[in-house]
């Protein structure tokens, strides 16, 4: 189907064309008329090759960059839109840093319905002002039918990390406390009860948020006995834990009892012959915090919403290996390894 | 072909599989045997989920990004990693900011040969290097056969907006000097000759290229009176061109026997059927500058090795109607309009 070229874009039955990613009059009314209503922001709208955008004087930048080629797009809890605003505000959050800017990228399919573009458009337009980090600037590319999958997106950030915050993969130390801040496996299950060959019936959403507000709580709690925050994605809890043990050289102890998980997530687990601890996760966080201030951190994160369920899942040991060892809810110890490959392709 | 689990990648016959974008071991070992080498610096080996680096006190941030999906990935004068690393420090210059860190993200399809994609994270990391600007961040995520075309990669950037400069598409004022860096439509024509079905005999080379060294000698000599710097690369000349006039609410009047043409690419453009001026750059500027300043400018350019065969093609006029118009070689004038659509698709 064409899209007249100078009358209004179709958002109904209209479909991305390759002339959209041309770099001409068709490619302008694309984000004119879909991204930039629906990321409106004062930089943004700047209308340059880039963005110029303030920065508080002083301050360490935190930058991070994130791809985003989830299958399928849309999925209980979220989509493709929400999940990359999140996903890259909580890169910037794990650093103790408050995100500030992002950028934006999407490579998109001819073919692509523009109904769907400018829904996750403004899904992610909305996750951006929900977080209060604006899309600065961004880039389309147009790509053949049959050399991409509908849409990839993916977002960079910025953000200030404050003065005398050091948070770092390499700083756990025998007997800090090991935090979760929720329920484990809700991103991946969501994403797995929606793809049509997975259709068994169940009511997890992904937990897919922006954890900087909790982060901010954290920080201001525990101060320099926070000692590192990790989100737990691709690969889930288990490789998380173990990249900790391998930055810091240590090893980790957690409880099998201690870790939250949700009866649906954990069935679907089970008949998906899955193990919730490589899930992916997209609104949790692990903390490692000096143990004297365990207690009153789950806390302040239990008061926050994307805290409540908040829990000591164990303790970081001294071990030469670096294993991730977990105690049975039967009492034995087993090793958790993170997975060599695949679990669950294109889950974010 | 499976690669072995727990031994080195064999960059020679070895493939990218689904599990190198899961989270776990492989995608460890993908990114400690060839990102990690081949873009190595102090920011990027922080291992974490985000980078912190330094940040000079005061002044504005530059932020952009850019998609790359260009086809083939390899081409004469550079390729798909390189091209990710110009492009992307280009639009950072051309707002005068010095360039000073990046973010780059992996779209892999499966089965892509190791061997392509170490030479690619090479010859990114030597044009980093080269143009002095680290790759402090980045992911990767793997996509099943058939929904990619090899590889996509997109790069974010961020610079310092020296205090003072304002460099804008909306700042050139009729009487306003235009500027071309040197010769247009190397990149789209060097593309073009090397994808297989256009194998006509071409000795082009892509003139892709970090400007920000030919910028910063450029704002020193013009100071105030430099109005705003383009890349023209998408859309080429007449789109960048046609960019400006809107934004500043001006026409532009260029002479078609100024515009500097390599007799190569001019005989490759009618053989297929294309105006030069819609032909895609990767290193080269467009620079709007008071006239008064325009000579000086255009010395200080030649002086720089990207710049020397910098000229005036033309002139800020006073139109309500925004028009790109140019004198032909025969005297006449006609429109340059932006294309509504496709010339080269996939060109960047």
């Amino acid at each position: 189907m064409l899209t007249p070229r100078y009358g209004r874009l179709d958002l109904k039955a209209g479909r991305v064309e390759m002339t959209h990613g041309a770099g001409g009059r068709a490619m302008a009314q694309l984000i004119g008329e879909i991204f930039r209503p629906a990321l409106a922001n004062e930089f943004l709208s700047q209308g340059n090759d880039q963005a110029i955008v303030p920065l508080p004087a002083g301050g360490r930048l935190a930058m991070t960059t994130d791809g985003y080629v989830v299958s399928p797009l849309f999925f209980p809890g979220g989509d493709i839109g929400s999940l990359a605003i999140h996903g890259t505000v909580n890169d910037l959050a794990m650093a103790g840093a408050v995100p500030l800017y992002l950028t934006a990228n999407f490579v998109i399919e001819e073919g692509f319905a523009l109904a769907d573009l400018n829904r996750i458009a403004t899904s992610m337009g909305a996750a951006a002002r929900d977080a209060g980090v604006p899309v600065v600037a961004g880039d389309t590319k147009v790509v053949e039918r049959g050399k991409a999958d509908g849409l990839y997106i993916s977002t960079a950030g910025v953000g200030v990390v404050p003065a005398g915050l050091d948070l770092s993969g390499d700083r756990a130390r025998p007997g800090d406390a090991v935090i979760l801040s929720g329920t484990i496996g809700d991103h991946g299950v969501a994403i797995m009860s929606s793809r049509e060959n997975l259709t068994f019936e169940t009511a997890v959403l992904s937990d897919s948020a922006a954890l900087h507000g909790l982060v901010a709580g954290m920080v201001a709690a525990a101060g320099p006995a926070l000692k590192l925050m990790r989100d737990p994605t691709r690969g889930g809890l288990a490789a998380t834990l173990n990249e900790v043990a391998r930055q810091s050289s240590v090893g980790v102890l957690i409880e099998e009892a201690a870790i939250p998980v949700r009866p649906q997530v954990a069935a679907a687990c089970e008949l998906l012959g899955l193990d919730p601890l490589n899930v992916a996760n997209e609104g949790k966080l692990v903390a490692v915090v000096e143990a004297r201030m365990a207690d009153a951190l789950i806390e302040v994160m239990r008061a926050h919403q994307l805290g409540r369920d908040a829990v000591r899942i164990g303790t970081v040991t001294r071990d030469d290996q670096h294993f991730v060892q977990m105690t049975t809810a039967f009492g034995g110890k087993r090793i958790v390894d993170w997975l060599a490959g695949e679990q669950l392709p294109r889950i974010c």
